[in-house]
């Protein structure tokens, strides 16, 4: 369904080491993660207006919602039951063990408090449609390619503790909207993600041994830096300069007409 | 894999007739068909760049080039030899008797025209990821919704002969580095489109008898525009202003060094 990726690693004659395919790993967050991208700039230096940072937390709420779904897709396709074992944990961290508890729902906090109404959220009508194909196309990337491939798609977790570090102390000293209590999610994210990237990275290091599978891991991971970089780009397009907002995605006020 | 699309009608309490449906169908593309977009109306007057309109048309490829595959997926699908018969001209049209006959290879004249190297076009390693996410989103649309609104999803064809014409006119009266060899594909399109868009017009409006169906290819041929729309947004975003092309995609000139 698509076309080769770019293979950074094109022409290398032997295998990486592990540490050394950790260091390429590492070097495509430095050149492609989203904490590059003008938009979280905006975000984190406090230049974006209430209703910009509400078009960030509503469309970003769709990829919230479909990562459970994605590690499920995941999972269903492991077949060593210690490494399903590690897995799920991400699946109970997003859904929670009862309603109101998990990442889904400590998302809807942020959207909450930014004054959107919940069922506008939840229901998605609003989102920018180049936010819904990113999301699904790393979905579909999940269950098609090979499943180091799909488990070194996840790695962008090892880039994350520092964005959400700057995150949350940039929204806190800068919007009088954003409050502790809202950025909820980020705190629990400090602690998970750096665990469930330490179990993915070993798992990649260990599966990719040969210079073509390298190659397929790097490419992975430099697509879901595309996915997440395409989201920024779309709400930036759409909500920053100039305003373009594509037919039917929220502007100001839509979601109290929906 | 999606949530819930706009759903116009809802609330409607009784099926549309066929000629009702066939208006509402018309209706979404006059509000959301591409030819309402600002790039579109910069790329007919002749305000583009010659890299602009590269652009462009290195991006536009991916989708020319999965049109057969959107086209093979939906063929799979049908249980009617009659109606395979029908559908099966597409492919044709697009993948030609021979090699550098068809759409596709009617595309890369036009690539070519504009001085991109032909292996650079088709490997696609310079387009925009959210133009490879909005086209593969339309392939799996095809695959996973029912047949008849992978059908109504190819329906934007119905509004494409107006901008067809207006595009070549305007391409041609413009661009210097513009001739109507290079703009083939149109020529082509002007009669093969009108004849593919009375087939799937007529198959939706004797398979949508319901609300719940007609609201259902309402939503397809919506989706479809988003991902039309989706795509133009995109090059906007990178190549118009403010210029701010995601990590990998092309610049002017990139294409020299892959």
């Amino acid at each position: 369904m698509t076309l080769a990726p770019n293979l950074p690693l094109a022409g290398t004659p032997a295998p990486l080491s592990p540490d050394q395919l950790e260091a390429a790993l590492r070097d495509v967050g430095a050149r492609r993660y989203h904490n590059l991208h003008p938009f979280h700039r905006l975000l984190h230096d406090g230049k974006l207006s209430a209703d910009q940072v509400r078009a960030w937390a509503l469309n970003r709420y769709y990829y919230q919602a479909m990562i459970p779904v994605k590690d499920a897709t995941i999972l269903a396709r492991m077949d060593d039951p210690a490494v399903r074992r590690v897995w799920r944990q991400r699946i109970v961290d997003h859904d929670g063990e009862q309603e109101g508890d998990g990442g889904i729902a400590r998302w809807l906090k942020l959207t909450e408090g930014l004054g959107l109404p919940r069922d506008y959220v939840v229901q998605g009508h609003g989102i920018l449609p180049a936010t819904r194909f990113a999301v699904d196309a790393y979905v579909h990337f999940v269950r098609d390619r090979p499943l180091v491939e799909a488990v070194a798609s996840s790695l962008t977790e090892m880039f994350s503790p520092n964005i959400i570090s700057e995150r949350v102390a940039g929204m806190l000293a800068n919007y009088d909207f954003i409050s502790k209590e809202t950025l909820a999610y980020f705190e629990k994210r400090l602690t998970q993600a750096p665990r469930d990237a330490d179990f993915a990275l070993d798992y990649v290091k260990r599966a990719a041994t040969t210079v073509e599978v390298q190659q397929a891991v790097i490419a992975a991971l430099t697509f879901k830096c595309d996915v997440l970089w395409a989201q920024l780009d779309a709400l930036h397009h759409a909500y920053v300069v100039p305003c373009l907002p594509p037919p039917g995605a929220w502007t100001p006020g839509a979601e109290r007409a929906a």
